[in-house]
């Protein structure tokens, strides 16, 4: 398990320090079988997926990841599953809303894709 | 999508209750390749899982589903990414504790069974 772990630690490292600092970056790990649910909206393919992230309403945002989660998704392939919660800090506000996300990661010749991403803030 | 919506609310719905109400119903819903992820903690074949999930400690619990999120997760065969958030219950506490839980459904002849299984308690 250590493999796609590590994995999974390289992957997410990446995704929220680019999320937090210029959402654009994230279009290489999107392709147009890629899948978004956004609370609960669905997106299809990496160009309406990056669009809907690029255009979020706020200005500043820092995730915090609490947990990972990680198994292999498939007895044939490698790719795997990663479940994240975690801390959103957005623009100013000092209340911290709790987050759950999900995402399927497929191998594509030496990196990865995101085939499923589902995204959910968790109200108290 | 309707489809696979269908078939994870049948599936949340009869999930839930066995789990709420006997936990040992669910032992057809694993096979020996089925992994659990309970708060951090891996099982992997059903007789592990189902062990797990009969042992956990409290007499009655009972689930309330907030988000049920669905997507296809294979671009070639059927399989079913579900991911819930909900309340729980717990014996007698007035306060119920947010949850998180991921499966990942594979089709098997008519039914599905249960690859995947990430659950977590999400603290505030």
């Amino acid at each position: 398990m250590a493999d796609i772990n590590a994995i999974a630690k390289q992957f997410t490292d990446f995704y929220y320090e680019a999320f937090d600092s210029n959402r654009a970056n994230l279009a290489p790990l999107y392709r147009d079988i890629s899948m978004l649910s956004f609370e609960g909206s669905p997106y299809q393919g990496g160009k309406n997926i990056i669009e809907k992230l690029t255009t979020l309403p706020f200005q500043k945002v820092q995730h915090k990841v609490t947990t990972t989660d990680v198994q292999p998704s498939s007895t044939t392939e490698a790719k795997i599953l990663v479940s994240i919660t975690g801390l959103l800090l957005v623009d100013d506000s000092p209340n911290p809303l709790q987050f759950t996300q999900i995402f399927q990661l497929v191998p594509d010749g030496a990196s990865y894709y995101v085939l499923n991403d589902i995204f959910r803030l968790n109200y108290g």
